[in-house]
């Protein structure tokens, strides 16, 4: 098996699914005594140009990022569309979805996943670069967000 | 409401109940090139006292950590006894169940996240500190644990 696949060990973000971002937001910053960062939608479809299980998806979601150490906790708060965040949403309830990596080659990474029975489930691109969330489960026990920014 | 609750807002490390340490171990190993870690048994119950419920409990796991950035991944494999690892395994599988803080003064800080409402579900020792999980789902969507090493 090849190993090292992502090129990169770092986790720069833990992911959350929630039905209320605004809500959400306002526990994190009370809780931990922080300003409560203002959230923003993900890019327009045509912008996005979202795939899900390989199909074009009009999904988007409201997305707000505090800083937590050297990481980032992301909330995500899907609409109605289908995406891997609204799968998990109803399927798990609230709470984690990924933990992300900053990769260099999107293409070839998704690629060499994909030879290692890891799938993509979705991707995107937003202002500055683009992500795949691979299904990472069966061996990782949790989806592994790949990002690659634009230099 | 009270804020910057526990003095700290440093991921320090992401937590995963699994079903087979060895197994997922040589998974992590693998998918980013790095060393398989030994796993170890958290303390006997006599030292470990652990509390779950609010009730002693024999429960003890499997631990192994990765080194991932500044924080740490823990993988833990619980014995078959009650213990917050078990129930999460139980009910929702394999996979995500807290993220860690370093703080200081447990049982301030217990007390002062129960009076927010969130309430403490395990506690324990290990050596050169203390742990204690706290319910705080209903607001963060997850659950913290707290981590006090002695100085």
């Amino acid at each position: 098996m090849e190993k090292n696949l992502l090129g990169n060990n770092t986790i720069t973000q833990i992911g959350l699914v929630v039905r209320d971002i605004e809500k959400t937001s306002q526990a994190y910053a009370d809780f931990f005594g922080i300003d409560k960062p203002a959230w923003f939608w993900t890019d327009a479809p045509e912008a996005a140009r979202t795939e899900y299980g390989g199909q074009p998806s009009q999904a988007r979601a409201k997305l707000a990022f505090f800083d937590m150490g050297s990481l980032q906790l992301e909330l995500i708060e899907p609409d109605e569309h289908p995406s891997t965040w609204r799968e998990s949403l109803e399927r798990d309830g609230e709470g984690f979805h990924h933990i992300a990596f900053v990769i260099e080659g999107m293409q070839q990474k998704i690629e060499l996943l994909g030879r290692q029975g890891h799938k993509l489930l979705q991707k995107g691109e937003y202002t500055g670069g683009r992500y795949a969330y691979m299904d990472t489960s069966s061996e990782l026990k949790l989806l592994v967000e790949l990002l690659e920014n634009d230099r």
